[in-house]
Parts: C-alpha cells; sequence; structure tokens
C-alpha cells in the first residue's frame, strides 16, 4: 500500500513557509514607488532590526544571502587590503573565494570539518600577521552544522579600529543568540529562507558605525550591492533596485509572526529542537558530526558505518515525504543534516524521528523503535515544562 | 519556553485542507453558466463517481451534508411512507430527527453507542414489522467511530422491491470499502470537508435506478434539494441554482489527485492510521470506545478513568496545536477522537500520538514515552513493507 505521503522541507533553508505570509501576497499589488510600499518598508525595517537584535542599519537586497556577502567584501574593502577568514567548511571557503575575485589577499584560520574555528589562534594571527581590514567568518557554518564563539571572535577584534568583523549569520540569525553591538559583530547577513519563514530572494546586512567608517574610504567597484547607497534609499523606505514586492509582503507578515513569538522564544524553540535531535540521534546509536559546538540551527547526523547518507536522504522522503539534506561536498554521503531553523514546532520533530527509525530499520540496521522519539519527548519535557 | 506551535487538524470533519486544491481557487474566474464551468462540472461528476464507486448518478449540492441526508428523505418519500432507521449515535438519530420533521414514522433499531448496528435485527424488523419505504444507516458513525456492516444490510434490503438503502456515508466515503451496486446502497450521501480534503460547503448523493423509481412516485415537498430536478441540471453540466463556485474547482483538482493515489490506497491509508491508532492507544493503557467494529475514519479513545476527556483535547491543542475532537452528546468528557479520514499521512500520526504520549504524562499518567508510538510504527510496518 501506497497511501498519502506529505512533503515535509526539512532542510536548512529553503525552509517551511508561514503559510499567512505567503497567502498576505496574493492580495498585494503594491507599486514600489508608493507611500503604501514606503509605510511597508519602514515597518518591516523596524521589524527587521528587532530580529538582527540591534539598532544599526539593517540593509535590504533582492538577491541570495550570497548576494549580501559579497556586498560586504565589496564595501568594506580597498586593493591592496588583506583580511582574515576563518574556515571550517564550505560557507566559510565561500568568503576565501569572495575575496579572490575581488583580488584581496586572505588569510585563513582553518578548523576541521566538524570543529568550531580556535579563537586563540584568531587572536594570534591578528596580532602576529596584521593589519587585516576585515574578519570574516559564520555565525553557524551550515556545512557541518557547528556554531562559532562569534562573541568571543567579537571581543577580538574589537581591540583593532580599522579591522571589522563580518558576521555570515545567514542559519545562526533566530536560532542563535547574536549581539551586534555587544559583540562587536561589525556586518551580518542574513537571507530570507531561512528563520524567516519565507522563500528565497532577499539578503539583509546590518551595518554598525564602525563599518560605515570603512565602508566611507573603501574602494573597490560596487553597483547593486552599494551599502551607502542601499541606506540612503532606505531611509527613504525605498529600494534603490526594484524590490522584489511580494517577497517584501511575506516578510512584513512573517516578521510579525516573529515579533509574536518573541525573537527569544524563536531562538530557543531551535535549540530545543536541536538539543531533541541530538538526543534522538545517540538513542538511535548514531555519531554527530559536531560534538564540541553544535549549531541549533542544524544538527548533522553521521550515517552508520559502512552506509551511504544518501540512502536514508532518499528513502526518508520515499516513505514520509520528508526532505532532509545531505552532506555538501566531501562530506556528502557521510551525513546527513535536519534543519530547526524558523518555522518548525515540535510535532514536526517527533515525525520525522519516527519516520527515521523506519527508515533505518528498513535499511538493516539494529533500532529500537520508539526510542529515537522518547530521547527528543523527554528534552521537550526537559525544556517546555 | 514557549516556541512555535503549528495548528493541525485531527478532527473528522473539517479535515487537512489540500493546498494544491486550494490554491487552485485563487485563479478561478468562472461564472456557472458557461461553458468552462460546464466542462469542468462534468469531469468533476465522472470523478465523484470514481470516488463513489459507481455507475450510479451522484448529485451535487451547495450545502452541508445534512442537506443531502434531507434531500434523501424528502425525495424518497410520501405522506404515509414508514421508515426504519439504524441508530448507533448521534448521526444515527439524526435520521429520526429529520424523519419526524417530514411527519413520517421511523421505527428504531438500535445498537448501544460503541457497537454496531444488529444486521439480525433489521432483517427481522423488515420482516415482521413491515412495509418501510426505506432504510436509513450511517456507513461509520461519527460520534462512536463504528463501521457498521452496509454490505449485509444492504443484501437484506434489497429482497424488498419497494425499500431503499440510504447510507450516509460522509465519513464512510474514502476509508471504507463501500460499493452501491453490488452491495444495493441506494443512495450514499457524502460531504466535502470529509475523505474530499476539500472546505465544507459540498454535500453529495448517488442515486440508484431503484431509488430513481421510488423519487418519481414520492410526494414530500422539496424544492432545493429535489434529486430528479438536479439530475437534469447537472446532465448539461449545470447546477439548477447558485453552485459554489470555488468549491467545485477545489472538488476538481481535489479528485485528480484522489484519482492519482487511487481509492483504494486512500480507504488503506485511512485504515492503516486508524488500526496503528488503536494500537498506540492499547499501547498507553488506553481503552477503545469502538471495539467489535471499529470505523476506519475515525477513532474513538476513552479517557483514562476518572479524566476529563476535554483535558486531553485541551492539553494536546495547547502544547502541540493538534485539533482532536471530544466526545459528542453524553459521550463528551469521556472520549477523544483521532481522524484519520482525507489528508493524513503516516508522519502526521506518529507526531500526535508522541504528542498525547506527553500531554497523558502531564496529566498524571503512567506513560511509557515512545511506547505508543512504537506500536504505531509496527502497524506502519505491517502495512507498508
Amino acid at each position: 500500500m501506497r497511501g498519502i505521503i506529505k512533503e515535509r522541507l526539512f532542510t536548512p533553508g529553503p525552509t517551511p513557509l508561514l503559510m499567512e505570509a505567503q497567502a498576505r501576497t496574493l492580495t498585494a499589488t503594491l507599486h514600489h514607488r508608493t507611500e503604501a510600499f514606503r509605510q511597508l518598508m519602514r515597518e518591516t525595517l523596524e521589524n527587521l532590526r528587532y530580529f538582527f537584535n540591534t539598532h544599526n542599519d539593517v540593509l535590504i537586497f533582492t538577491s541570495s544571502g550570497t548576494g549580501a556577502m559579497e556586498g560586504a567584501v565589496a564595501n568594506l574593502l580597498s586593493p591592496g587590503d588583506r583580511v582574515l577568514v576563518g574556515t571550517a567548511g564550505k560557507f566559510g571557503e565561500r568568503w576565501v573565494e569572495l575575496a579572490k575575485v575581488y583580488g584581496i589577499e586572505a588569510v585563513t584560520v582553518e578548523a576541521p570539518y566538524g570543529h568550531p574555528l580556535d579563537v586563540g589562534e584568531i587572536r594570534t594571527r591578528l596580532e602576529s600577521d596584521g593589519p587585516f581590514r576585515a574578519v570574516f567568518v559564520q555565525a553557524t557554518e551550515t556545512s557541518t552544522a557547528v556554531a562559532h564563539d562569534v562573541e568571543a571572535i567579537g571581543a577580538v577584534v574589537r581591540k583593532y579600529p580599522e579591522t571589522c568583523l563580518v558576521v555570515d549569520a545567514i542559519t545562526g540569525l533566530g536560532t542563535t543568540d547574536l549581539r551586534p553591538e555587544e559583540w562587536g559583530l561589525d556586518i551580518m547577513v542574513g537571507g530570507s529562507q531561512k528563520a524567516f519563514m519565507i522563500p528565497p530572494g532577499l539578503a539583509f546586512a546590518s551595518v554598525s558605525a564602525k563599518a560605515w567608517k570603512l565602508i566611507e574610504k573603501s574602494k573597490l567597484p560596487r553597483y547593486y550591492f552599494d551599502f551607502a547607497k542601499e541606506r540612503k534609499s532606505l531611509a527613504k523606505g525605498e529600494a534603490s533596485y526594484t524590490p522584489a514586492t511580494t517577497l517584501v509582503v511575506s516578510l512584513h507578515e512573517a516578521l510579525k509572526y516573529i515579533r509574536q513569538i518573541g525573537r527569544e522564544n524563536l531562538i530557543a524553540n531551535a535549540s530545543m529542537l536541536a538539543e531533541a535531535t541530538r538526543a534522538a540521534a545517540r538513542a538511535l546509536g548514531l555519531r554527530l558530526f559536531a560534538v564540541s559546538s553544535p549549531a541549533s540551527a542544524v544538527t548533522a547526523i553521521c550515517a552508520p558505518e559502512g552506509m551511504d547518507s544518501g540512502l536514508i536522504v532518499k528513502e526518508v522522503r520515499a516513505r514520509f515525504g520528508a526532505i532532509v539534506a545531505n552532506g555538501q561536498g566531501s562530506m556528502k554521503g557521510k551525513i546527513f543534516r535536519l534543519a530547526h531553523l524558523g518555522y518548525y514546532d515540535a510535532a514536526d520533530l517527533f515525525a520525522v524521528v519516527a519516520a527515521l527509525e523506519i527508515v533505518l530499520l528498513k535499511l538493516g540496521q539494529k533500532v529500537e523503535l520508539g526510542s529515537g522519539v522518547r530521547a527528543a519527548q523527554e528534552i521537550y519535557l526537559q525544556r517546555c515544562a
């Protein structure tokens, strides 16, 4: 019997859509050069600052998150500048590629896949190998499911008045406590298809006063991702170029929902789901890929010895419609990843863990049915008394 | 922490909506007196006959299912007619009320709540107490989660050429094997908000040749629910009165999905979910309300001794957004009901069982976490190898 199978996204972006925000776009016949849109934009910007936990400017671009990452490079730096990049996975490596494209020398501090960046090494590099115009890191490295200690990195970088800290918080936002002013996160980048609960297409960047000073003096070419120009436009409630109007409408609606839930609760929700997922994996005898500093955005689970993780991904989808992510690059076939960022709840997790148990059993593993779910339930009970 | 909680319907109607069918209505700017609508209606009627598993006419009314139930009474009967009603719950009693309103004498064969009708008793009444113009029953009594043996009842009634069998299959359709011609189910009533996966607002009635003969001679007043008039309109692809056009569009789309899944698979899906729910309830030490002939449409579970089932309903909703049904009438506070009709899958069930375990535990019951889920998973594995 093959009955009903609903599709369920468990990937770290795109993530499940908030239907109320989707529905709102259906009646949005806005033109972007009208007062109605400006009003919507101003409210959206205010709620974005709430979500970013900052009074810094937050810019919006119609692009993927990578666009705002490129913007951070192109707006902060000048030819001849050197940067320090912390890499611990695919997205860390993206900072290196971006620097290279703009002819910027990138010195790297590398952590093995599955491990967080060594803050001491970043400190040493800054002391012995500078000056660096900027330090680029991830808040959470999605490819390995690791959280970096951006608070500690911020404390190191803020001692250098001519060095900005740029944080790719694309999956960190809404899953991790982030404090741009307090911790000195000068530029923080986000993307709409993550904890924002809306489709891909918008990128965000918060920019500190310290970063604006560097931006004024920087000489790399930029046009579409010109931060200063965008700040001027947004001050009028406008975008420099035609924005993805329906996505802005979705965002406006989703941010209202997020304010209602509360930023701290959204983060605690992801953290609870991540902890419950780790407990479930351990109960099922599965190894976690990120042990010392796991992210709350996504959990990377190692396939059982000798099994291709792609098999699990395939079977969970075929049997239960659950779309989980394989590993990327060299981790493909070795891990699979379950996301917790955005519109996920405890019942979603119970369902996918029960599904995973069945799939592992069908793939020949020894599984005590219900034991992973029980471990997840126990974490739920500890966290949601 | 109170994080994200998604609302999930587990009630026996309305049921979860098929989003593709909902979305289709958004671009439906149809007028009902156009060829485009007639074409849509004809395709819908053909697919309705597929879903009803019949070559009989299937009529569509814009009303709740109760409208088509009233139509069956008003179209079949004449003043002075007597009818036999099998009652075993709230919906059986509705047939009695309908007869009374039209001044028709209703003789009842009653089964205690939680039990199916005694077919032998129906046979005896027909033999000793007739003539009856019609016999009214449910395929599945939603209020008690009992399935009646309509095949056996049909075999009894078909011996009487002047007596029609009318089956309220509102929750039976799509959850139970029903064969109108083979079993002699002369009128079979359905409603859109059940296994059809669309919102409330449309009612259906299939009508056999035997029923049409009685309808021709019947004298009770009817106007909106005039079956013969509706048949004539539908033959032209029209409705006698303005139909709920967007619901017809939804229905057209949902029936395409249902054909794709297959009627038999949809029924097997409900049957698997029902069996898994019963296994989960037993594993959690809960008593089932319908033991000898449980329906696949919905499962009625008794609250633990001394506990109001309303507490469970309230907590499952508050903690997990899952909307399950309390008992109706005298069963309120004693049972709660989980539905399986329509757009539900195995992962939905695992989620709600895990949620139920937590709620029972929080309400002071002794619960082995994961044990209900495991029982459900085991049924899944037996049925979906």
